[in-house]
């Protein structure tokens, strides 16, 4: 009888091996989770005083309740997405939208993508330079069009056949970005190394709405003088930005680059289907090693389909917090 | 004792589940593949004269053999990938380079990727309009900025930075791919649906030189008639290009929102790291459920870094070939 013993634990490892994605369906969903990110970068406690602080801590408060008002109603995880990542956008504090960082040519060059974890639609936006919302427009590629990714003018052509109205380049001005154009500026004229300074500042916001329905979606201005139209992972699915309800949503940011060459977003859902790993796990080995073991800087936030959280960066700080079944908003900066 | 015959056999398969990109790399790498693609759509036998035909081959060959040359003479796998894709682009057969199709604007919108299965590094350029061989500006990207993407006027200001021809539009026309642009504006004004008009004909290859690493490129004008300026898988790390030397070496063609939203290339890469499969199995899995299931038409090409070849696509036809160890190259059409 003793071998029996063996069959039972060789079949209860090939069950749970096999089938993680099986099992949480079959879990009822009672979870309604939206989760944001504002940048992940060089934030420590001496660079911040009380007041900054508290204007990111609201901020992030605000948009995590705006976005969950929209799970509330019966609104769908895009919904919650959109909506809580309009908010930063709208900020002056976040590098997206409004307060984006200016391009090598004194330019705003914004990036933007959207995608459903149900149908696996997505859309996105490179390099637009007059839209106020790039999440909004993001969307409208996803629904209104049969493509996924639209860049420069062209994008900007698409928002004014879908009767967006086009801001002037000075909506998205703010001192703040401005000066630091100008230390980048300065620093490339001297050949000093200045990525630090260019903060890579990010939005993105994951949700599960009470459909079981996972979206994610990411908005940001890329890095400060960024040369050539340079486009990021903000709006490339499966680097920046991606969304299953099988596997996770994910939004990430940080130095751009090695999010693509990872293939970070993806590879999380990936580890999760074919490796059985759990969200947490997945997130955490992706940036051991697609970021932190080749040198790259950055975060992400992850959400399964049964409402698991993963926040994680290899950063000293990265904005962040969660709204969960309608207890109270829990936001953080630094790393403890 | 008998439960050491237990313990013994879970090691085993512990060995077997774990380690097979280990296993790989103790063998010894003695091949020179490269294997290459011009396109997967709707090509029957009915659509072509044998003179035309016959030309198709030719030039595959002739693409073969000029990447191959450079295999044979130490030369890299991205020299190949390169030099192969350089022979494509500047012949009018293909939609990449000279003869690449009309977007709605009646402009000539080329997009292409490298990637590097060594060292993970990558570079891509999309929407340009006066680069004669964007696989080129590509590699310029990879080698010369710390930048994966660059796009439009960007990249072309960039290309002029490194010292590259910027071609008059006039160059990339070819009256074959101006009168689909014509019968496309036509359908478009009656509203009819023209993707199979579309053909989506790109260009790539995948290598693996004497020094066991592997590479992918590919190249193209994407679909005829896109608007706003539409960016498609070919130049997204990932989408439809992707090399790691631990898993293989993907060019993608074909409908290209549903690679993107698939994330086709890397999630071969994904199933052949995570599950275990060879880069056959990986490559039919893929087309199945991320194509097929979705009602998206391409295929693909992939190479493992022991040598093992994948050409599979869901549409009647594509141009594809490869060279092994100085055997001649081998081209083929149809289906079957």
């Amino acid at each position: 009888m003793r071998k029996w013993r063996y069959v039972y634990i060789i079949l209860l490892a090939i069950y749970f091996a096999c089938s993680p994605t099986e099992r949480k369906r079959e879990q009822p969903v009672q979870n309604l989770v939206l989760v944001i990110h504002g940048g992940a970068g060089v934030i420590t406690r001496g660079d911040m005083n009380a007041e900054q602080e508290q204007a990111h801590i609201e901020k992030l408060q605000e948009a995590l309740t705006g976005g969950y008002a929209k799970l509330r109603e019966g609104g769908s995880s895009l919904d919650a997405v959109q909506a809580a990542i309009t908010i930063l956008e709208d900020s002056p504090l976040f590098n997206a939208g409004k307060g984006a960082v200016f391009a090598a040519n004194g330019k705003n060059e914004l990036d933007a993508a959207i995608m459903d974890g149900k149908s696996g639609q997505a859309g996105a936006v490179a390099g637009v330079r007059h839209i106020k919302n790039p999440i909004i427009l993001a969307r409208l590629v996803m629904e209104k069009t049969p493509h996924v990714l639209l860049a420069g003018e062209g994008a900007e052509e698409f928002a004014r056949s879908q009767g967006l109205i086009l801001m002037p380049e000075e909506y998205f001005y703010t001192d703040y970005r401005w000066q630091q154009f100008l230390r980048a500026q300065e620093k490339e004229k001297n050949r000093t190394d200045s990525v630090a300074e260019k903060k890579m500042g990010t939005v993105g916001a994951v949700a599960l709405d009470k459909y079981g329905n996972l979206a994610a979606g990411t908005s940001t201005g890329g890095m400060t003088y960024k040369k050539y139209n340079r486009i990021g992972d903000t709006p490339l699915i499966g680097a920046g930005t991606y969304a299953d309800n099988y596997a996770c949503a994910v939004s990430a940011t940080g130095h751009g680059e090695f999010f693509i060459r990872g293939v970070v977003a993806y590879d999380i859902a990936a580890r999760m289907e074919y490796l059985g790993l759990t969200v947490a796990e997945a997130v955490h080995e992706v940036i051991e090693s697609k970021l932190t073991a080749r040198g790259g800087t950055g975060g992400v936030i992850a959400l399964d389909a049964i409402g698991n959280i993963a926040m994680d960066f290899n950063t000293s700080g990265m904005y962040r917090g969660f709204i969960r079944n309608d207890n109270a908003p829990q936001v953080w900066i630094y790393k403890e």
